[in-house]
């Protein structure tokens, strides 16, 4: 769990945090939750980036608004893997204000080579600390876990 | 029709623009998709925003990823109304460059108060507007509406 | 002082942040700067905006870049009130990496009706806490403050 | 000479366009203004970078906000080359709307080696674009060159 402190630049006209800022807030949340589970053997990172030049790209993405959020609110972020394959995860992220759901955040990420932006399996590491994440998910949360 | 170059500030590491940013290319394209058919009946707006108070705002938006964008290229921005009601519009955005699928986006907008932030019917003027798009939507490009 | 940790969002092709997400951040410290001196008396806040409808806007705002940061890296944030009037203020933030400087911003705030977008005195309870900030700052940190 | 139409992203609460944002569109009308003098012989580019790796980056930036902007404004941007050395250049971007000026905005940039980060004299190519740039501002517009 993280939380996040709503800023005057993730509002728009109107006060309300603009729609597109929820897959920011989204992948803040995601890359905290992989941060955790990051275990010295998966290897540095040099400059943000992995040694072995993967990255996690959208390749779908979708996000459900239920209530808006405004500036100096204080979100509380939780995501989860809902399932994961060799070269793929789906996430669901869900963001919440003092008990009230504000946003759902569902994206399907694929592995690529960074540079060349082509589809490549998850190395080993990746794959394990994402599995580690649905494992954690899947003891914390069963209602949120794939079915 | 509407274009739009791609700016530095779209990309993220690794080049390719940020997912997030295809939301608000969409919106750029949803908001230009209307100016086309304003009329002079439908208002005065002041400080970009409506006399009425009305605004639309995402109740659901997903975004499919086909292709990666870079900085400078030039995307093709086609918005249609697939279906819309007294207070909800769907719309599909799809962005292509040089005729190669991009990205596809669809929201469901829903009519509030802006003052209030709570839903309300669409004041007339802004249904014609929508339903002037969605006509022309019909007209052109029958694939992309609702079945 | 406040931490921030860099999301891909804030960064751009090349993999470095990009200068302008160093204003968003900026103005982020200033913010949490602003929320410690806040007290009771200081009137309650709606929907992200103080019940007067003062705001604070930039009429300058300058950056100079000193070392690069990458998604991950986290910043820490200090802001300090250089100088401050009946109606404007000057303000420093200082951005910094394990010790490193990365970067210095320095916006001159004006006090403006947020309806009317027109300049106006700052009201007492705003003044106050931008005094509380300027003094926290002579305590601590003399080298920043104005000469 | 470009326009640029300001979206509801551009926006924060309150209404207005965001500083921040006035420094991605200046960026924006830096790069078009490059473009416009790119020659066959400037060499290729590939996923928006150069092929030699060069890049430019901002060692400081300064706007002044003159009025404020906002949603579905039709912006026209101007930028000029004040001044330009083997490594760096100067350049002002001014932001007016229906002749008010809005904005102005003034960067240094240097010129860095994208993979490392260091900074490089600029090649030879990029150097004479920016030279294009720097005599066109100076024929048409004598009173924004530098003293």
């Amino acid at each position: 769990m993280d939380t996040y402190r709503v800023c005057l630049a993730d509002t728009v006209a109107g006060g309300l945090v603009h729609h597109e800022r929820f897959f920011e807030i989204a992948e803040r949340s995601r890359s905290a939750t992989l941060g955790r589970v990051r275990l010295p053997s998966d290897g540095p990172r040099h400059r943000g980036r992995r040694a072995d030049g993967a990255g996690l790209v959208l390749r779908h993405g979708a996000a459900r608004f239920h209530a808006p959020a405004f500036t100096d609110d204080l979100l509380v972020l939780r995501s989860e893997v809902l399932k994961h394959g060799p070269a793929r995860s789906w996430w669901r992220t869900v963001i919440t204000r003092g008990g009230t759901l504000i946003c759902t955040v569902d994206v399907e990420l694929v592995c690529v080579d960074i540079a060349t932006g082509q589809p490549r399996l998850m190395p080993p590491s990746l794959a394990d600390m994402i599995g580690r994440v649905a494992r954690t998910a899947a003891l914390r949360s069963p209602e949120l876990t794939a079915t």
